[in-house]
């Protein structure tokens, strides 16, 4: 479909700009933004996109929502004036260096581009703390930003030992392959609490929370913060980098489009029709409200997923179908990838995800039941409660600004075939199909009832789920070595 | 010594008022009061207490900060009308009644005086999550109050169905003795999640802390929230009633000695000469800030503590010797219990203890090293870093308006044989007594360093060790049984 083309083809254009350029074009969006995103759904007034005369009297842009903080921080070295070579030198000449593992460096994008805005590097420890226990950070004019993820870095205690011997207030960052990828300066190191820091973040010790063995229990005993300076723009070589709009190129876009309203559905999942559903229905509510051109920011996550979830390259396929068979409408669709690893830390997480998006100039976020939540690793139940993410997030500090659009449940209504809202007085007509369900279909190649999703997104899942069978040999290696 | 009496009688007066009485005298105290309350210590101005001409004409006392949520909460139920009698006929006839244990009861007469205001009950769910996730509840007004630790009361499953098949609305609180205490009313009953509670409130799930095997572990699976009205005032008949004075009663007699500033301290320990010299100290620094009257809140914990803290009643035989023997001044010291039970938090239970204190008109809190602090229970460590409980208050939400005094660290000064502020340039004359090292002194009839601690405080902490001296058969009673 030639519209759709045309949509993911614009983004490859804008990802190959500078990274301060991206970020210097977005500013004028800043000024005279509160007025649509100062008031929760109900109260909400519609707002007439395009340009307004500011107080000073200068012609800006008065569309989308203010970065917290009021300034999109973004951190990756200007290529202009020299900078950008005179870090690299540095970095490669600095006697400290930390090697980031694979969930570092999917922070270090986050922080590089402003998604954690205001947010100037990894947490030092006052921040780390208000994270903590208040999931939120109140910044140098006292107001509060919510924050309610740690975004640290931990170090071992011999490098720890090393670097405090020395003094060194700067230190290197470097890739698996040890090539520099930015500077941390300011540096402050200290205790890296992990049983803490779990308890927390989860609200559980349990073993076998993904993210945690993931990029907890090995880590080391200390973590460091600073002022983070990235060298060049993160990219990943893997064929997506056209879809990772940093903030700034998504506010760009927003208002190439003249979105006087931006609402935004995070997912980690195929998007079946009951998702499409929402997010139609969303866009014909604000329309309602008096919007005149709603634009959704259809925002998979990217980063570290649990073992048993769709790889982003085949979500990714997926969603393009979905836009190109039309059951989404291109037009008033922005596709992009959300850099963050997940959590899986549900009404702590989901704050992140709704605050991340603010930064990228979202005034509206879509939230379902249990939003990033999994089973209790170790009990046989949900980890969180179902509601709470959605009550947690719209009472969370620093949040005040932005919209919350509970999710109205959807389900396959064996009547009318199709994925409708659930209606109470008809139950017995709704088909609940979870997600293990939608994976026993697609490995048994068997289909899902008519209507549940666009015939080339199932394909893709069914291609998905063969590429997972194993071979006998592979088979074979998987299982348990028996004792 | 006879001002030291007076001062201890004093107190025996007030409490025999009616608790709405004192709650009305309390009331004036509120208005004008942000002024002394609302700069960081450094940015401290001095303000004179006494009169001062309120912007509507009115004249008014401007000197106490202003109680959480702008008015002192009070729940017990006026004697005057006939309300009194009315609620107890009422409690007595409801067919739902729950009973209260040990700790509930404590929170009940937290609840009842107004230290938690503006909580006008046990939390209902939007409380709860917004403790445990945030440390801090978004009034009615949109300004967040500091409530760092739930306060709820949980029921079992058979209990909660019954209630909820009779559609009941108000449920009977009773005492051990099934004599009606108070009256929940507009109640809401969720789930009580204690994993996730005990998780994001301790920081760890680690078997063995003293709250949680004492008031959770055996709890219901449910909790109930709603509005409470107490009957009549809580008393304990333990010969300690006197020294339980209301918020608001502290607030009078705070007005009554024209204090215009207030100084906490909360402990659950002995007091000892570096104790008293960090008391005398921050009064001295208050009075060069140009403060005329600071008065000390010397201020134990009365609810629940763990089995090997002294119990309250010796506490208070030691307070009232460090008193006598004029260690602190009674001119401008007032003790007082503080009902609440111990968690043993730290940083998360530290803010309950600063923010009860500002409901009991203090504006100025003094922070040790690692406060609510104690052993991990399973780990050789202390559960929390020493230093977080006075960094974590000092950001705290809703604590703002609290001015945070953090201690310097006292002790054994062996060159001038007195507790003294410890100096690390000559850090090997000082010796630090620890409690255990305190306890053993005690238990071995061993006096402690002079001027360690007042020598009638002393004797009676070797007093309550040697109450606990077992005798022969009840040595053998406490020793656990031969498998």
């Amino acid at each position: 479909m030639a519209t759709q083309a045309a949509l993911f083809a614009g983004f490859s254009q804008l990802a190959a700009q500078p990274a301060r350029d991206r970020a210097g074009t977005g500013a004028p969006a800043r000024v005279g933004m509160a007025a649509i995103g100062g008031a929760r759904v109900g109260g909400v007034k519609a707002e007439g996109a395009g340009w307004a005369v500011a107080r000073r009297g200068v012609l800006c842009r008065a569309s989308l929502i203010e970065p917290d903080g009021g300034r999109l921080v973004d951190l990756v070295a200007p290529e202009e004036d020299g900078r950008r070579a005179a870090l690299r030198r540095e970095a490669a000449s600095l006697p400290h260096r930390l090697r980031l593992g694979r969930v570092d460096k999917e922070w270090l994008h986050v922080l590089s581009e402003g998604w954690a805005s205001p947010l100037q590097g990894f947490m030092r420890e006052h921040e780390f703390l208000q994270a903590l226990h208040f999931n939120a950070i109140r910044g140098a004019d006292g107001r509060m930003v919510n924050m309610s993820v740690p975004i640290v870095l931990s170090l071992g205690d011999a490098q720890r030992r090393a670097i405090q011997a020395d003094g060194a207030t700067r230190v290197a960052l470097v890739d698996d392959r040890d090539r520099p990828i930015a500077v941390l300066s300011d540096i402050e190191i200290y205790k890296h609490n992990k049983e803490e820091r779990i308890a927390r973040t989860w609200g559980t010790t349990a073993p076998g929370l993904p993210y945690v063995e993931e990029a907890i229990t090995n880590a080391g005993d200390w973590l460091i913060g600073g002022d983070l300076e990235v060298i060049e723009p993160i990219k990943y070589n893997d064929g997506l980098d056209q879809y990772r709009l940093s903030p700034a190129q998504l506010r760009e876009e927003f208002a190439r489009r003249n979105a006087d309203a931006v609402f935004a559905f995070q997912l980690r999942n195929p998007v079946h029709n009951g998702h499409a559903l929402l997010m139609t229905d969303t866009r014909k509510r604000l329309l309602e409200m008096g919007y005149k051109n709603p634009v959704l920011l259809l925002h998979p996550l990217g980063g570290f997923t649990k073992a048993d979830d769709v790889p982003l390259s085949w979500r990714m396929k997926q969603h393009e179908k979905v836009l190109e068979e039309g059951v989404l409408n291109p037009e008033s669709t922005v596709v992009a990838i959300f850099p963050s690893p997940m959590h899986y830390a549900g009404p702590t997480e989901v704050q992140w995800h709704a605050k991340a998006r603010i930064n990228a100039g979202a005034n509206f976020y879509i939230v379902g039941r249990d939003p990033a939540g999994m089973s209790h690793p170790t009990a046989k139940r949900d980890l969180y409660d179902a509601d709470h993410g959605k009550k947690v997030l719209s009472m969370a500090p620093g949040l005040e600004r932005l919209n919350i659009l509970p999710f109205r449940v959807a389900a396959y209504d064996t009547k009318q075939k199709k994925m409708d809202f659930f209606d109470p007085s008809r139950k017995d007509d709704f088909l609940f199909i979870s997600g293990t369900k939608m994976r026993t279909f697609a490995k048994n190649r068997e289909s899902p009832p008519d209507g549940f999703m666009c015939p080339g997104g199932w394909k893709v899942l069914v291609e998905y789920y063969d590429s997972l069978v194993p071979s006998e040999g592979s088979s074979k290696l998987r299982e348990p070595v028996a004792a």
